[in-house]
């Protein structure tokens, strides 16, 4: 098996979900990731935890969906009876088609997710993790050769992690006191929020692998002027080019997009809260140097900021903090490599993706 | 899709769980028969039940228990929610290698498996099925072509079920009521037990898929006279030829075997069961015309009959009646086409296959 595989493994069990002995532990990959899913099992093994490995078919899941009628999707108890009784959750995609679920009806797709809501709730309170494997579909998504996206994935996930928290605490101390944030890029975004009271979260390859971003969230009502974001947002299959926000007391004033624009607004109009921002989040993992249409990697992508309209995460909003609440949370991201910089209660603090805390960096 | 995979997964749900929209059905099946977890998932949909699709690793299975301490292992709480919460299960096997385990030490898998014992009692009861992909190792084992172990699985599998039980509802007429049951064949062969207050049951593919056997129980301490299982039996992977056993009062009092002797004296000695009949049983699936190395359809061969050294089967014990405990049941047939005969109550009721019900029937 490839050794990096194994690295890949050893990171979900030993930094990820940081399993002991005592731990009842869920593993989902799709059958492509099988080789992940060996070597996850190996380590849990050597660690003592109990395992249970499902490999998941996307295609008996497309099956099951189109067969179906959309008013019988329930809620299926002894799924959501296994969630609760476990401790951790590692949770692996990666396709060899990425398009497999694009002829089941976009309604059918949201009856069938609501109804498995509380399963994704209960594994909220839980330990997990969500990871990708590098399979062929996905490589062909983000439009490299399989080989290729492997060295992609891997040089973004198999980190000193201890290392990429320390850099990006060097963020998290200068967003978490602050009062507003600027973002400015081009002549296109300039965008004012407050982010006081809120808390920012340091990723550093816990829930998500790779990590590698700090954000943090909006106070919602504070967010005001324009933001053009320039790479592009896949959605359901389709693409969403060069979204346009224009915000007015925390709220969506006018939208616009090169392509798909209807899209855009179905997402904006799915409640109150997907017209307001959920999330400021600042990529910070420069082994992820090129977009891949996949927002695991796409949103800690160096030189960029993403926002993300819809529900907040929760532990970015402290007890008695106004917390947005909505059915989505779509990112979308801004690419900040040039002629670009964040400010932070005044002060440059990001220019051209360059920190203040880096060398090369111009006030 | 190849049409008798469609076929086989509606026999899986329509008959052998009859499921309806209300069951949680959990489907397993190894990654190598997608096809039918494919198959299986639509059906669940079209009648409107619940699925939990997993495909199971046997590698990521192997790997866990070469890297474990056998005194680790536990029942994994969130796997035993998740039976007991189920209302129906459907296990499909099927293998890419059927050695895929062999380098498992016996004792570290016996561990694992009273570790999971729990697991399997939750399933006895639910609607459960186990029934066979032709994958190719299992084809390699049957010592068959890929294609022609397709072929072989289907007519097995992809009958009428309920001309089946008509047909075995004959022989179930016939020993139900029976005191006295001897089985003859050659000169190896000369075995008689009481099967008085026991059950027969006709096994018409519901918790076998396929089915094809009628059975029952033998009053444990009956059984007196001696047999040879001409048939080979495969066991951690050895094959033990010409097992041959000498009952009296009950228990055998002598055995040996052809090949793996030793394999046979460690069954037998695992505890007191397993030194007694829990089962005899009568194939009756013609379309099984020849041994494939897999229990599940070799002791539903026509012409064949079947006991098990170890635990009885509960259905076939009513209330009162004694029941042989044992942490084994294992399986040994006895090839009846040629030179054999059944005797019920003193009236031969079989002769070289053919039963007293069916055309051809010597007396």
């Amino acid at each position: 098996m490839d050794s990096r595989i194994r690295t890949h493994a050893d990171i979900l069990v030993d930094h990820c979900t940081d399993l002991d002995p005592s731990d009842d532990v869920l593993i989902r990959a799709p059958p492509v990731a099988e080789d992940l899913a060996v070597a996850v099992a190996e380590r849990v093994g050597e660690v003592g935890a109990n395992p249970s490995v499902s490999l998941q078919s996307e295609r008996a899941t497309r099956a099951y969906l189109q067969a179906s009628d959309a008013e019988d999707f329930e809620t299926p108890e002894h799924l959501l009876a296994m969630m609760e009784s476990a401790d951790a959750f590692i949770l692996v995609t990666g396709d060899l088609n990425t398009a497999e679920l694009s002829d089941v009806p976009t309604e059918k797709l949201a009856a069938f997710r609501r109804a498995r809501r509380p399963i994704q709730e209960a594994r909220m309170g839980k330990r997990w993790v969500g990871t990708q494997f590098p399979a062929s579909g996905s490589a062909q998504k983000a439009e490299m050769s399989t080989e290729e996206y492997e060295e992609f994935v891997y040089e973004a996930v198999n980190k000193d992690w201890e290392a990429q928290r320390d850099h990006q605490q060097q963020m998290v101390e200068i967003l978490d006191p602050a009062e507003e944030v600027r973002i400015v890029s081009g002549d296109t975004t300039d965008i004012r929020m407050s982010v006081a009271g809120m808390k920012t979260v340091n990723d550093d390859g816990r829930k998500n692998l790779p990590g590698g971003e700090v954000f943090t969230a909006p106070v919602p009502d504070s967010v005001a002027g324009e933001v053009l974001f320039d790479k592009p947002l896949l959605r359901h299959g389709r693409e969403i080019q060069d979204a346009y926000l224009r915000f007015e007391d925390g709220e969506v004033v006018e939208h616009d997009a090169l392509k798909n624009a209807d899209l855009l607004a179905s997402i904006l109009d799915t409640d109150e809260g997907a017209r307001r921002l959920g999330e400021l989040g600042i990529g910070m993992n420069r082994d992820i140097d090129r977009f891949t249409y996949n927002m695991l990697f796409d949103e800690k992508m160096g030189d960029t900021v993403h926002m993300a309209v819809g529900k907040a995460i929760e532990e970015t909003v402290p007890e008695g903090q106004p917390l947005n609440e909505s059915a989505v949370h779509t990112d979308m991201i801004v690419d900040m490599s040039e002629n670009s910089f964040i400010e932070v209660d005044g002060d440059v603090v990001q220019r051209n993706g360059t920190f203040r805390f880096e060398d090369g960096f111009e006030e």
